[in-house]
């Protein structure tokens, strides 16, 4: 018997049949990433149902030294939680430990398995007059565990921070086995290191996060989505500001795109159409909320906010949603920018972030930049311009075949890209995390110091290397110094 | 020459005299800590006046293997600051460094040195009509350094967090001199670990904190300061729910004290009086706060939470403060309640969190259960309720000598107390850190899963054992294992 079949059958009798399976057809959908830029080999596909299962599986891994790749919604944008290409790695899905473990409405509260997935958990708090306040597109298959993994971002960063703002406690399984168990509902805790913050953002090489205990929020009573034509993304800065100082804890949402990128939805969506009527260099979605007594509040302060903003030439044109069903329609706009973006053609995309200040310094110098020094692609920035996080996407010249231009100029593009970032003073990942996309460049631009910390910090917690190798940290597989 | 001469004669050509000192009267005064629990003594006095200093000077203690307590305002309540018996450490101040490095008011963000006063931090940034929302007793020699060390909390965690929370970036020199720099104001950053939080709350053990960014909020525009009696400690845990539901984001900060206290505190400060006639079991201050254009606003709000409590009986009494002033002094009534204890006699105070569903249980349970336990003394609990933090405090029976009671049946109290902490799933450092008043309580009661991480993570980054030792970790001095 190999090495192979006696950790097969070892992992089978451990998770029984329904946890681990080394049948194609189950295992295959799982060995892809959701961009479609990664696949991999797997000896197979463990799910367990319970932490007990999972510590026990990776005591198992780490006796036969499998490496193992956890994974949640396989929705990350990074390649994380997709194996390499050898086979030698076990894929260990979250997704069957989906309970929800304690909720109380009352303490704003709620403890749950890992594998929860997102809309899940928005659903089951929502019955309660509470809201999860993160969210993002892919919140039909991402999972608590993957976005605590990843520290993801969303919508909703400006006004409540990313996941790990979110996180009250964990619970995780370490390299050897061990259960770190951290679901305390504790608001103050200084009982030393604040170890869980070490785990959330690793993207599974460090421990595989098996519950949570997040913080709640009361349900949005009343919102007020606006949509603004603006002259330049500077404009677009000083609305943002203008907004925070007026508007105060009432700003939500702020977000931007150029005129290109709303023709690019208007395109894609047949039934869309502009907001504004008008040509307008930048436009911004702008969301206020209150309770659901401050209807009038919140009209005041929308009234307020913008008549002081077209008075002062900030904006060139603003239109407020007049119902739900508008407000919905504008933040689709917003949604639509990526599956829009992609039915064009071939596209670099680089997400990123910049000091806040010179967000628009960026877009304004860089963008010129790269279409000067890439004839024929368009570079264009959009999103969370609030939180100093856009998204910077470098389309392909017409006729560009997809793979082939990614692999060669779109590379280039994007090391130019991250130089410029980095020059800015800014991050080359700002919420999508590091995964595999992004590992080398980490290697070649991050802070020495960092990363030797980062990898002494991953040799001490994961001795063997055997959680999530060739992920995030610029180590050669298996601990050896690369 | 000697190891220690040879020692202080590199320090003082690194640092200049005005850099390192072995002057008796010099040192002496950093030699005990704020409580007055420690004395140590020390090799010298080192007092560098830039990163690159401290730099260079951990890496010379590194060489000569002269352990570094690191000391900001020396306000600290566990003794993390006040070197050991052996007189083999060195004290660092970073009292030289208080300079801001940069400010600007528009984003929001400060960045400082370490050593810079919390006060002055607070005056600096009032000038430009923004807050930093972090404050405590010790504000006046609190350091920036020291707050991020220690994670502090203060009166404004409710709505504000720790001083985490309020960490954007930190620069820290680390064991072998290296500089790790981290101060960028970006929102948003998913290049692998956040060793930042490993850093804070560390109490210098991993790194020495040199500066860092934080976020400010705009000022304060209108409060309302409520003094409430209330019939239980169970009806303030549910006037606060109450307050959270009805005044959601205005709801600044959440009190609550016994009668006992209050008493106290009376029979101390000689010109106050109770806010409310009348006899009450328990007291809370509760503060609602808005924007300068929303007094109106806030005086309804004030009206609605506190009729509705009254309607539903969860208040017997309220008072509103009708002036800053008054609003000061009922602050002053809450702040004045650690000195108003002291001057009684000697008393045990135990910085506690539980889960806040669970600390009117907790008072009501422990308290009857030491007073029994230990006949003559006087439990009391008062505190951060919407933090689910508490002082418990236990007074000596009359008659007691201060440090022979709480070396003795003081000791006793102490980890009883902690014991039913750990049972109700509590914190046996709240907000004021483990250094070394809790080091041996960590041991015994912490969670052996997280101190083995925590010993495996200090030998990473401090294997010389140079830093802080003897602080927090439950580890020998110099790294040994225990």
């Amino acid at each position: 018997m190999t090495d192979i079949e006696s950790f097969r059958r070892a992992a089978t009798e451990l998770l029984g049949e329904r946890g681990f399976t080394c049948d194609p057809e189950l295992v295959e959908p799982w060995l892809t990433d959701w961009r479609g830029r990664y696949t991999g080999k797997a000896v197979g596909l463990a799910s367990p149902a319970s932490t007990r299962e999972v510590a026990d599986f990776v005591a198992l891994c780490a006796a036969h030294r499998v490496p193992i790749v956890p994974q949640g919604g396989n929705s990350g944008m990074s390649g994380g939680a997709t194996p390499d290409e050898s086979g030698a790695s076990v894929v260990l899905s979250l997704r069957r430990m989906d309970a929800i473990r304690d909720f109380d409405p009352a303490t704003r509260q709620i403890t749950c398995d890992a594998g929860l997935i997102l809309q899940a958990l928005h659903e089951r708090v929502e019955a309660e007059g509470l809201r999860f306040p993160l969210t993002l597109g892919g919140k039909g298959s991402a999972t608590v565990g993957g976005l605590i993994s990843t520290n993801a971002g969303g919508t909703q960063v400006l006004r409540h921070g990313t996941m790990r703002a979110q996180v009250l406690g964990i619970e995780a399984v370490l390299a050897d086995g061990a259960i770190f168990s951290n679901l305390v509902p504790l608001k103050k805790d200084n009982r030393g290191f604040d170890l869980k913050q070490l785990l959330i953002g690793s993207e599974g090489t460090l421990g595989i996060v098996t519950a949570a205990t997040l913080r709640l929020l009361p349900a949005i009573g009343e919102r007020r989505v606006v949509w603004v034509g603006l002259p330049s993304i500077a404009a677009a800065r000083q609305l943002l500001l203008h907004c925070e100082e007026t508007a105060g804890e009432a700003l939500e949402g702020f977000e931007v795109l150029p005129a290109h990128c709303l023709q690019s939805v208007l395109a894609h969506l047949p039934d869309a159409r502009s907001p504004l009527l008008g040509e307008h260099g930048w436009h911004a979605l702008v969301e206020l909320v209150g309770t659901v007594d401050e209807a009038e509040r919140l009209d005041g302060l929308v009234e307020t906010v913008f008549a002081s903003a077209m008075e002062r030439g900030l904006v060139d044109d603003a239109v407020i949603a007049t119902s739900e069903t508008q407000a919905e329609a504008f933040w689709q706009l917003r949604d639509s920018i990526a599956p829009a973006e992609r039915a064009i053609g071939p596209a670099m995309q680089h997400d990123i972030s910049v000091p806040v200040a010179r967000m628009a310094e960026f877009v304004e110098t860089v963008s010129p930049e790269v279409e000067d020094r890439f004839p024929g692609t368009r570079a264009i920035g959009f999103g969370h311009l609030g939180d100093g996080n856009i998204h910077f996407h470098v389309l392909a010249p017409r006729g560009a075949t997809r793979g082939e231009w990614e692999a060669s100029e779109g590379k280039a593009i994007s090391s130019y890209v991250y130089d410029r970032v980095t020059e800015f003073g800014g991050s080359i990942s700002a919420e999508h995390g590091i995964g595999q996309v992004k590992r080398d460049e980490l290697a070649r631009l991050g802070d020495p110091v960092k990363l030797e910390l980062m990898r002494s910090i991953k040799r001490t917690l994961d001795p063997l290397g055997i959680l999530n190798p060739g992920k995030l940290v610029p180590l050669a597989p298996h601990g050896a110094t690369p």
